[in-house]
């Protein structure tokens, strides 16, 4: 009983990362390495995510992690994230979908199985500030996501205005003018322009540019199918960009798939820039270039900001944390390569 | 209280399928076909999942679909459609990642959160027969998958065998004869050989052909990566397939990058095949002929399964159910388009 990674990390005689990658299943980690800490695990009868300390504490050792879209490999990818920061603190994870709606996310964020979920990880697109001042769950919420909200939650989100302006700047810098902005949000909806889109404006301006707002296409969803649509709809306006900045990388590779098919060359006639870093990106015949936010450490921080708050202990305020991002230059922005 | 999916329908006058369709947030429906249903949901406060009416019969209206990889798209759009499958009988799918851990897939076949979860579908990788045989708990399980197991469960999968033999057979069609295969397992593994792997065989032996086992190469997994490694040590061996044969979409993937990179031409130097369907497969530059299980017979039969079991009553013996699948004919085995 009450064997942790730490346990098995010590008897190993390595770290608990490096246990953390073994119990994952990680391909980073040498056959050698491997059959060492998978002696000590037997020795000590270890179990990952047993869930018994936790119940001696009242708690069930179990966080949710919902997620918009399990079908958008972002979400998919920061869970598997969210699973192995997790781990760490021996804590087995969940993953709930709520396609986006508002009435689920107000269901998971009541906690409707209170008696199963010691907390819960939210990643939320249309809940609005209203539903989360009328919580009555007292369990640790942890926001993440583009949305602010002005309720008392830890919130993560890298800043997307600024990350947003890193990716146009690059296309700038290219001598690219006729930059469109695929994924907006249509009108229909209530939320607040995209702070990506605001990105895109504001680096405009900054350069003394003024970006034509007939190259801003909305989209109903976040897929591929949404981005080869509205690729097609801007060139049947007769807009002939030569550069996109999508609003995230499916849209880009659904943008980059019409312009495969109407002959037009990516990077040649059009640059293209996505957002996430999703593997994908990097095996395409055109690898795109891409901001990455750097989702172990927004894994990370939400698992500790919750664990944290379920030790109790002195808490402090409820925090807007800022993670890194970077971008990632590859083929859609560069010459392309021609094969060894 | 109590408000079911079948209730909605009723008031607004449309199917099921559809109310699950709005509630689930699918693309398909028309706006003036949401409203309705919307109109429906609001008037008679219908909440999806709402776990009232289980919990009144000792249930608590979540089960858990056991993934190895929640990184594979494959997974993920399985997944989804498990969870579509569930709202209509009112569950709620709790996603579990085993990592394809043996210990994890034996933790969650023993329902180690019983008191939560009413019945489980489980895709494994490593559980052996005797974990099966060794489990104490009595709630429903299926399990999904190639692998098949002596033990009293029912069991869903395609014809794994046929469905590659079927693949092949298009490549010999095509006048391909050395057609490689991506993705077997590697000799430390104790698993028997794939069944992918024995239809490659017994589709070039009905032929009268003999295959080349030079083509055929292991993977360590089920990734890109994996993929695109396996394809270079292929051509860094000395062999040039004119086709490939991928255990999976994402192996096919990174295999097609290799080419790329190495300047050989999907199809016209290489032809390739993928097996799943995967969205992605659908958006390359060279969209991928891939073998298309029926993702969603799938979920319906695992998930009926379930409910049938869970309903208690008269019970059929368990089964071996074999859902559909066929072949998706795409670029990667076409002449390539070259643009409108």
């Amino acid at each position: 009983m009450g064997v942790s990674l730490k346990d098995v990390a010590q008897r190993a005689g390595v770290s608990i990362k490096t246990v953390s990658n073994v119990v994952n299943n990680y391909p980073h980690v040498t056959p050698q390495m491997r059959a060492r800490v998978q002696q000590a695990i037997d020795e000590l009868g270890y179990r990952p995510n047993l869930t018994a300390r936790h119940l001696r504490k009242g708690r069930t050792g179990i966080i949710a992690f919902a997620v918009p879209e399990l079908g958008n490999p972002y979400f998919a990818e920061l869970a598997g994230a969210v699973i192995d920061a997790a781990a760490v603190h021996d804590y087995t994870v969940l993953v709930d979908h709520t396609a986006g709606l508002r009435e689920r996310e107000v269901l998971v964020s009541q906690e409707f199985r209170a008696h199963v979920i010691d907390g819960l990880i939210l990643s939320p697109i249309h809940l609005e500030n209203e539903d989360l001042l009328a919580r009555q769950e007292s369990s640790p919420l942890v926001l993440l996501g583009e949305r602010e909200y002005e309720a008392p939650y830890d919130q993560i989100a890298i800043d997307n205005v600024a990350a947003a302006r890193t990716a146009v700047r690059h296309l700038l810098d290219l001598g690219r003018r006729r930059i469109a902005f695929l994924g907006s949000r249509t009108s229909r909806e209530r939320r607040p322009a995209h702070l990506r889109l605001r990105g895109w404006r504001e680096e405009h301006a900054a350069a003394g540019l003024r970006p034509d707002e007939n190259l801003v296409v909305a989209t109903e969803g976040y897929g591929r199918a949404d981005g080869a649509a509205a690729m097609a709809e801007l060139l049947e306006r007769g807009e002939r960009p030569d550069a996109v900045f999508a609003y995230n990388d499916l849209i880009a590779l659904g943008a980059m798939r019409t312009l495969t098919e109407r002959g037009l060359e990516v990077p040649a006639d059009v640059a293209v820039v996505g957002f996430d870093d999703i593997e994908e990106s990097r095996y395409g015949a055109v690898t795109l270039t891409t901001v990455s936010p750097d989702k172990p450490a927004i894994a990370r921080l939400a698992v500790d900001r919750l664990v944290e708050r379920l030790a109790g202990g002195t808490l402090s305020e409820p925090q807007r944390i800022r993670p890194g991002y970077r971008l990632i230059v590859r083929e859609s922005t560069r010459t392309r390569r021609t094969g060894a």
